[in-house]
């Protein structure tokens, strides 16, 4: 059997009982570490399970699926995902592969960011479809991200935008030179988010959002130094949230008064967010 | 400190480790039981945790809310909620009015039937707006959500559909003559769901959707015996996915080839799957 286990979203003991039971009997673990991490290491994870932990990065899961799943048909394997396994990243192929093999699988739900963002307050109704944002370089700067939270936008509705990260990456030179030195992890932050959302209107420059658009910064969701701010684009562009993990909500104008009065709590600035939520026809629908 | 703990979706042992832990420290604890259920009942809940857990009712938390954080800011108060306490249903009002008697409050996050949904297959980030379905009367029946879903339909983009319960509910005899006997528990199905769907669409004739628009019914999702299943709304009001929690996912026409792949063992008969596909042009953007 091969078991999907969601690990949820800060620490070790955000794992379910009924995923920890599978994690202790399971023959093999595989934690996936490339799409998301938890906030703790993996010695502290196999301190908790009483059992060795194997990273698997995309390599291993992309094309290295069926060592994963070797003898699943006869022994218990648990592969463990941060947040939910068909949450942000949805595990189906794994799952397909599985299936051909003639492997049977079970998913152990958890919390997923696309529902942790809760947190916020903002009614989960109210989101539109959820998009991600890369780091751009130089000469990289992909906006088709703009179109979809231009359509959330156009029809009032709260956005999330969940950020990249970058582990166990080559520099191009190193890939080049087929040398395995891997750059160190980088973690986008809502102040990066944000100057990036600011950079991609100035270019595409329909309007979709500006500087004094209303957004919500959420760091560490879940964990006992989870952080919310809320501010304008402008001011979350300059926000000092903390380590990762970061992720950012575009406030849609159908915004009710509940939601307003909950965010308004981590306002960066009380005045300019009420003068924001006016200019902007925030509780419009 | 106020803690809300979710559950998570299926049995006693959902709950998180760290849930667990609070809950068998807390000097009260709460169960809020009318806006969705797991699936063992409350005795379960409290060999497993150890404990004497009240059941929270709709009238206890709107309005004897200060009876639930009284003493709060010296004790620990736990009010478990099934799913996360920020999912489908908000419980932003009571971490409000903790703060304002100067409560703390702590949120243990879990699985969401807004996230759990993935286990379909079907990206949450294909998922637009989300919107329930109450169970219609003879004399009402609420057309609101159709033009919810109309805005995803149009955008290509996944609905998905949350169904009524109704629990501790009085008949309007019983009402008007004040005596406190409620009618049995009832809980919406798929087939009631695309029934009403259907109903909704004669109703409103605008071409939202059809007999022949697929759809996903999902049945107690995370559980031992959770149920798929994929089919067109007609033969989705003909399923039986057994006893509760129900769900429905109407699917957008920007739906991708993996998830096809991933639907379509599920379905309830592959030729009309294949079929309703074809025809309704899904899998383009």
């Amino acid at each position: 059997m091969l078991y999907l286990v969601g690990l949820g979203l800060a620490d070790e003991t955000d794992i379910t009982v009924r995923g920890l039971e599978v994690v202790k009997k399971a023959e093999r673990v595989y934690l996936e570490a490339y799409t998301s991490i938890l906030l703790v290491d993996k010695a502290k994870l196999e301190a908790f399970y009483g059992r060795p932990v194997i990273e698997a990065d995309r390599e291993l899961v992309e094309t290295g699926s069926d060592d994963i799943l070797a003898n699943a048909d006869k022994v218990d394997v648990a592969f463990l995902v941060v947040g939910d396994p068909f949450g942000a990243t949805t595990h189906t192929d794994l799952v397909l592969r599985a299936r051909e093999l003639g492997i049977e699988s079970k998913v152990i739900p958890n919390a997923s960011i696309m529902s942790g963002i809760g947190c916020t307050g903002l009614q989960l109704y109210n989101f539109g479809q959820t998009v991600s944002m890369v780091f751009f370089t130089e000469t990289w700067k992909p906006s088709s991200y703009y179109d979809r939270v231009k359509e959330n936008v156009q029809l009032g509705l709260h956005t999330l935008v969940l950020l990249d990260i970058k582990v166990k990456e080559q520099s191009l030179e190193n890939m080049a030179r087929g040398r395995l030195i891997y750059e160190p992890p980088r973690y986008m932050t809502v102040a990066q988010c944000a100057g990036q959302m600011l950079e991609t209107e100035e270019e595409r420059k329909e309007g979709v959002w500006g500087p004094d658009s209303l957004a919500v910064g959420a760091a560490r969701v879940g964990a006992a130094d989870q952080k919310l701010v809320a501010g304008t684009l402008q001011e979350l562009s300059q926000v000092d949230m903390g380590p990762p993990l970061h992720s950012l909500v575009l406030l849609g104008r159908r915004a009710h008064d509940l939601e307003k009065d909950y965010i308004r709590q981590f306002a960066v600035n009380e005045e300019t967010f009420d003068a924001s939520w006016k200019n902007g026809k925030y509780g419009s629908s």
